[in-house]
């Protein structure tokens, strides 16, 4: 039997958002943060930057049904792998689904993400997102 | 007499965010196509990523008298050196001038930019504008 190929760091980064996008649907909300640094930046336009504590507090809302749920999907255009960190830019889209049956919301834009790798898993370290309403 | 100190690289790349911002207030197009890579992407919201030569395009028609000029000051946030290349994140406030003598527009938010080190110059290679209205 062949050997199994050793998986290559963008393939794992392709995996790691993959699981991201997953998680989030689920509202599997440690599985998330288990997937970003502790030392992780959120960067979007009209809001001050992110840490992730207020990311943790941000999926509580979210859990208890008082706050959108959210189901989306990342086509990645670029990733490049700098020794222990890398970077990628992809295309997002977001649905947004108010707790209430209001009528769901369609965002798109683009995301450029830093990753650091830790413990020899790849991880969100800094995260611009730019999503505009569609 | 002492050696001058040599520029780090973090001070090189802080010159180069203050080196952009003069030549975009002075509407230097050549200078300013100097400081990025030729596979630079750019990426706001509601737009589509921008490449090297749409930005030529439209720093002409800003010359040309009929774009709003832009003047604004960038508060770094943090810069890592990964090598050849970077990463630095920015506060940045966009000041507007329609060229019709109307009332200047305010723009603020963040940038999370990519660097490269080409040729012993720093240059940006991907970047994201997260700038909103204030």
């Amino acid at each position: 039997m062949a050997p199994a190929t050793p998986m290559t760091d963008e393939q794992e980064i392709r995996d790691l958002v993959a699981r991201w996008m997953a998680e989030t649907r689920a509202g599997n909300t440690p599985a998330v943060l288990e997937l970003m640094t502790d030392d992780v930046v959120f960067l979007r336009p009209g809001h001050p930057p992110m840490r992730k504590a207020q990311f943790a507090e941000g999926a509580k809302a979210q859990q208890s049904g008082k706050a959108p749920t959210f189901a989306g999907n990342s086509e990645i255009q670029e990733v490049r792998v700098l020794g222990a960190w890398a970077f990628m830019w992809a295309r997002l889209n977001v649905t947004a689904t108010p707790p209430d049956g209001g009528a769901p919301v369609r965002r798109a834009g683009y995301t450029l993400t830093i990753l650091r790798k830790e413990g020899g898993k790849w991880k969100i370290a800094r995260d611009a997102n730019m999503l505009a309403g569609e």
